[in-house]
């Protein structure tokens, strides 16, 4: 019945590194892979049909910004995400507990990745229960629930290929116990989320939908091993899910989010594909392959193209074409890249089109950035399968 | 030597539509043909190559905001417009004439279309002598000078297929006198814009560039019948040039426009194409068309996306797609249209794309007005081929 699969292709012997192949009714996605975040069912100044031209496997949507706006309801009568925004691949939406206690704590994603908290976000979370969260809509002020059923609902009618069960995203800055406590409640919204989930196994939002859909858990614990080893035993026998995805804060420092990653990677078995969220930085995507991750999502190669930075081979890892010095030079921003980009402008046009501020700047610069990833996920994957991985790790970062 | 050319393929006999084809180095045009405003070397949120893919035969840019960014040096390293864009297919570019006298002289493009002129905008033109035209750039606020030779020079270094003599864009508030003396002028500096081009037939910017270009004059005369005479005999017999535009200010209605270009118009021998500077309405279209125009030019398609308007076919011509009655519209923009995003979007999402500001939404609404302008090019030169022009203009207008 189920068209989904996952099997691991080769496993190196050195490290944890792993190819694998993710199979879905929209299509099979080769890992280690990385997901484009579609946020508002828009890659940002990115058409869906230039994204597959640059070998892009997978995109993903967020229910928090779809339920405000345009409403799940509206994106169900078309049948789901895929017919809405023209995208015939394998998509994930997670389940808007991020954004509601990410808006709501001040910033988790800046605490995730070890950034000072920005006091000026506007705290929009009212509340949380048992039940749910109650938050405050950002488009026109009403207080809104959100609860497992609820989000598992709305991902029901947004028809992704996976969605993700609901959780509490618990801010870095609280004491062990608060996270303890966060846990246990996201275990039992998990489990919620689950029963939600298979009592509506068939669930079609719309005559003509896939209606088939497979679900990622959540491996919660913070910064504690004892707690992440708690979460990992719950989420491997308490639940049965597709694939398992590391979630909660990651410490405050690169060297502490590895350890956190590496000790919970390394402690889940191989039956579950593993998601690492809300990373994008090419050093930690060879870091973490070699650690067990399977997929990667983050903003970062579409907010980077709008701030002009394109992103290239080395340890600095990107170069802002806003930067004078690219005013004359005649190069594209990498010689050997093979995207549409680079294979047909200049630093300097594409310096020119910031100065001059033309919003085509945006879509080439973003062109680059997406056929980056997806060559550098390319990379890693061919890498493995040569058995070569050290030696294309260093050639790529310029160790 | 030349790669130039142009012939009448077919004339109706009721009127002065006709079809042709202008052969240049970069490929033919099929006329009547609109040109697409690429003004400062890109097209608003659109790349060259789905340009292409939309079936655009040319595209123009503007002289006077590239010899301000990056200015014409830099675009002759790359070989010219073509090269630094991206685009292989034929190009114009205009003289910078009309920019530095419409913002010197409060709104002339307001004034040729009867908008009531704005106050606002800023006055950069500081004088005009019999050498040239001195402005401020809106870069770094230097003292500029503009003159005949200096235009064609920079036109020269930026390399489009076709270039247009230096004129002043004569206002629409000035007396008869002013018109005349300023007419009188342009003839001068249309003079010496030739002479310039002449002595300098085989420039070429940059090794490897084509460096094969031709010349369009300009009528003017304001709205004075005997001036547009006067006019017209000075470039067909005084200069010899490939092609003439109707320029300076075709009054202060459209009732007015149309006489002054019908007029024009019908006393031009047919040896050279016409190009109607600054127009792009499908109505005005399709009656400039009858009066014996080739080409267009206009930045209504892109602006009008940039606005949230979708052209459409009917007299009204245009549907807002921010309006909250498409919330829940499946439908496309036009479900015969072929493009892109009427093939894959639905009223509802294009409209969701305004709601969340997403900047995908310009993109593929341009996707949409530059293929629609082709279509109606295409669809008025098949008229006039099959001899159905009436029939086709009023269905298409909804008559």
């Amino acid at each position: 019945m189920s068209q989904f699969s996952w099997k691991i292709k080769k496993k190196l012997k050195n490290n944890n590194a792993r190819i694998g192949i993710i199979s879905t009714p929209h299509g099979d996605i080769e890992t280690p892979a990385f997901i484009f975040c579609a946020t508002k069912a828009a890659l940002k100044s990115f058409t869906t049909r230039d994204a597959k031209e640059n070998k892009t496997q997978i995109i993903l949507s967020n229910t928090y910004h779809l339920m405000l706006q345009p409403g799940s309801q509206i994106i169900a009568k078309h049948g789901g995400l895929h017919k809405f925004i023209g995208w015939n691949g394998p998509m994930l939406t997670d389940s808007g507990g991020f954004q509601i206690f990410s808006l709501g704590h001040g910033s988790v994603a800046d605490e995730i990745k070890g950034r000072k908290s920005n006091s000026n976000i506007k705290k929009t979370l009212l509340s949380i229960s048992e039940e749910g969260a109650i938050f405050k809509s950002y488009i026109d002020g009403a207080n809104l629930l959100l609860s497992p059923e609820k989000s598992i609902q709305i991902q029901r009618d947004l028809g992704a290929d996976f969605i993700v069960v609901f959780d509490e995203c618990t801010p870095f800055n609280v004491d062990k116990d608060y996270t303890y406590n966060s846990m246990q409640r996201s275990h039992r919204w998990s489990q919620r989320s689950i029963n939600a989930f298979n009592s509506n196994l068939n669930y079609k939002a719309k005559e003509g939908s896939s209606g088939t859909q497979e679900i990622y858990g959540i491996i919660q614990g913070g910064i504690y091993k004892d707690m992440r080893e708690e979460s990992i035993e719950f989420n491997q026998n308490n639940i049965n899910t597709f694939g398992v995805a590391i979630g909660g804060s990651l410490g405050s420092s690169k060297a502490e989010m590895q350890e956190i990653v590496n000790f919970t990677a390394s402690k889940l078995n191989n039956i579950r594909p593993v998601h690492l969220l809300g990373i994008g930085d090419p050093i930690d995507i060879w870091t973490f392959v070699e650690q067990g991750i399977d997929t990667f999502d983050c903003v970062s190669p579409t907010r980077l193209a709008r701030h002009g930075s394109a992103l290239v081979k080395g340890k600095h890892g990107k170069i802002n074409l806003k930067n004078k010095k690219y005013n004359e030079n005649l190069n594209p921003i990498d010689k050997n890249c093979l995207c549409y980009t680079c294979r047909n402008f200049t630093l300097s046009y594409l310096h020119h089109l910031f100065a001059s501020q033309e919003l085509l700047a945006l879509q080439l610069l973003t062109n680059h950035n997406i056929f980056f990833m997806n060559n550098l996920m390319e990379t890693i994957r061919i890498a493995i399968k040569e058995n070569n991985f050290e030696n294309k790790k260093n050639e790529w970062l310029n160790l």
